[in-house]
């Protein structure tokens, strides 16, 4: 196909948008292990699910075999107030490297939550709802998250409990005011509203706060109230069979245009969004039909898949959750503060994990200065001031660009751009004022993280 | 044309874009008041203009009689980029609503800037490269702007100094950093950095400056700096020829679905929104061939078309720029501090003060406790947090589409959704927080701030 027929944005239309979800599972010889139940340690049921999540969202959690999920009616109709999201052919950022090599982004930002979080909030709103529940609570790190929950559950009216970190509770009044303003309740954590933020304010005073602490905390309050249901943004299967609403976009637009993508390159922190890219174009290496080159991007302050052990271990870092088998750090490990994004996970979606297990992908870490100096690279020629997140898969695109220019090859890259950074100017500030530093975890702290895995 | 035809967001393919800019002037028999050259009263010519500004758009600025200008082909490349941007249908407002008009609103927020001010910005930074310039110089108030054209300076690699209004240098420091990932030089003002700034600052300790004062200072670094002009992001008649390519985007779109709109509404600060967005439409009223219902939306506290006079003026609060003709509440009114948007020029494009003083457009008044409650209920059902002032455009829709309701008409209504609120997050809360209060001028306010205005 002739370079000039490609035009700067791929839109499909809205006939031409997934009616199904597509579960990579089905097409795995070897599955994902199964998540265990930490005190029986035998595989987990819906019946042990379904107090925790939503009963359909819990059978979508343990169905490995289901290829095709269908979007129900509600769903796909809020899709098209944001989606389809376009294709992005790169020709500026192309040109300006010089590279014979052919750029395509999927961008996932042009939604209020700012993120592709949004493809899974809403789903799991839409079940909460159509269980008849009166809400759901959850936790928010850096704020994406909660705030596409936000917006899901005031679309379906439903009441929405935010646990959001104390740090970014207080460091990100702007995300939290965005959630306010969708009709969230937002509780900085540890907070005096749990039993366990109680105990945690008690014996550290003065804390702000952590993912595992406002995910226990979450838990809590959806046991202690009738009609309620906790819900998570990444990691689980459920989220990866949500997202892949991006994976088959991407395809059904590239074929369009008689485009064959050659590298795939995703961020990768639970796996949500690289889960959800390459889930179909996975689908099609596991069934013979066809090859591409897949790589997962991680900062190399959290480094779960280049640096993490292939074990069980728990999902958070209280110990509540049931135990996943996945590349961990150990679920006590936590980043250096120095670490500016999201991507803090200390482990990996199971799917994304056993995929990288069977030689599916490939995983490389990068450095934030060089990921902020992508970044600004980017939005500099491609006009989007991309999320911190999006911008090491950014930087992998470029140094892959770049190797084409050497090499002189024609391939087509297509990368997966999550998001917009406009919550993470702070992060950006550092970067322009050259205060921005590097920390990669020692051998012995991550023997140290890892010492303490689960026993199963 | 069936209803469910229509899809959610309609995009134009690429080959559909504007390849000329519409300048409404040209189909006025009544053209507006030229510029004067405030010591001389006389018109100002294209050299008067062109030590400030480029030549080319100096030339724009006073041509009344081309209909059509050729957009170049590297500003029709950048627009790619981020436009067409959708004709968005608000299926999920009007069923809220359970109106039986159609309401359509042409976003322009999916940029990085946040606003349509990129569509001037990329053209003022183009005619400047062309021209050889090293640079631009500018004032920004709230940042819409100055990040636009931080952007665009950054496409063509020009030095871009932006005066920053200190108040807003310190409570947007997000904004800021935007404009300095891209490059910008962000000065706030009052700076030590010109002699009026200095001036100013010795008379006035501590100020937190004025948009009228950074203009004063823009304008004399322009002066001061070898290949150099300044630039301006509304008002003037240029700003509105290239904004004509929202109006133009919004037609072809309404054209390819058969739908007449019936009334379109946009909210008015300086005008380049509502210039843009109406020209095309005002140019078959203009013609005879159509007729629309045009309202404009300005804030109650600050009223230049609904309480303002039609009459020579300042178009800066430091009396240095040349005197338009154009509805105003005179060039020294500041709206109250209460005012939390943008909306707050003192006058208004002398293009549509000349159009309303014809009776071809409407305008009214609305407090911002109204606008942000009208805000909160479309972010709530069409997912899009809107900026504050596109806020003014929705406040009209929707009280438009609930008379359309009691009528029982299915009138097509379009408005223009000038950009986000990502950046305005301190209003929300306000908002939120039950804070946020309305301020009507009184009518001695207004005498007193028309009591000065120029003899001409």
């Amino acid at each position: 196909m002739n370079k000039t027929t490609i035009p700067y944005k791929i839109y499909l239309d809205e006939q031409e948008m997934p009616k199904q979800w597509y579960n990579v599972r089905a097409d795995m010889k070897k599955k994902p292990a199964p998540l265990l139940n930490p005190a029986t340690l035998q595989p987990m049921t819906v019946e042990d699910l379904e107090a925790v999540f939503c009963t359909e969202l819990a059978k979508q959690e343990l169905d490995d075999t289901t290829a095709y999920f269908d979007i129900p009616e509600e769903i796909r109709n809020f899709y098209k107030m944001y989606r389809p999201s376009p294709l992005v052919r790169a020709y500026c950022l192309e040109e300006k490297l010089g590279t014979p090599a052919h750029i395509y982004y999927k961008f996932e930002g042009n939604n209020t939550s700012g993120s592709h979080k949004l493809n899974s909030a809403i789903a799991q709103a839409y079940y909460a709802k159509k269980q008849g529940l009166k809400g759901v609570t959850t936790e928010t790190g850096a704020g994406q998250w909660g705030t596409a929950l936000s917006m899901a559950c005031s679309y379906f009216d439903l009441d929405c409990q935010v646990y959001m970190v104390k740090c970014s509770y207080e460091q990100k009044p702007f995300r939290r005011e965005v959630m306010r303003t969708y009709g969230a309740t937002v509780t900085p954590s540890p907070s005096m509203t749990t039993e366990i933020g109680r105990k945690i304010n008690a014996e550290f005073p003065g804390t702000t706060g952590s993912l595992g602490c406002a995910i226990s905390e979450a838990v809590e309050a959806e046991t202690k109230q009738e009609g309620y249901r906790y819900v998570l943004g990444s990691v689980l299967a459920q989220v990866l069979l949500h997202q892949s609403v991006i994976g088959l976009e991407t395809k059904t637009a590239l074929d369009k245009y008689g485009v064959k993508a050659d590298v795939i390159i995703g961020c990768a922190g639970g796996g949500s969004n690289l889960g959800g890219l390459i889930s179909p174009f996975v689908g099609e290496m596991l069934r013979g039909e066809n090859d591409y080159q897949i790589i997962a991007v991680e900062p190399a302050s959290c480094p779960s898949l280049t640096r993490g052990k292939y074990a069980y271990d728990f999902c958070d870092t209280g110990k509540v959750t049931p135990l996943a088998k996945m590349y961990t750090l150990g679920s006590e490990f936590i980043p250096s503060a120095n670490h500016a994004g999201g991507l803090r996970y200390h482990g990996m979606s199971s799917i994304v994990s056993e995929l990288y297990d069977q030689g599916l992908l490939e995983a490389r870490s990068v450095e934030q200065t060089e990921v902020f100096k992508a970044a600004e690279q980017f939005a500099r020629v491609e006009g989007i001031l991309p999320a911190p997140e999006s911008s090491h898969a950014i930087k992998v695109a470029i140094d892959e660009a770049l190797r084409c220019k050497e090499t002189g090859e024609e391939k087509n890259i297509v990368f997966g751009l999550t998001g917009t950074g406009y919550f993470d100017m702070v992060a950006y500030q550092k970067y322009n004022d050259g205060e921005m530093g590097d920390y990669i975890p020692t051998d012995e702290e991550l023997a140290k993280s890892l010492a303490d895995l689960p026993q199963t």
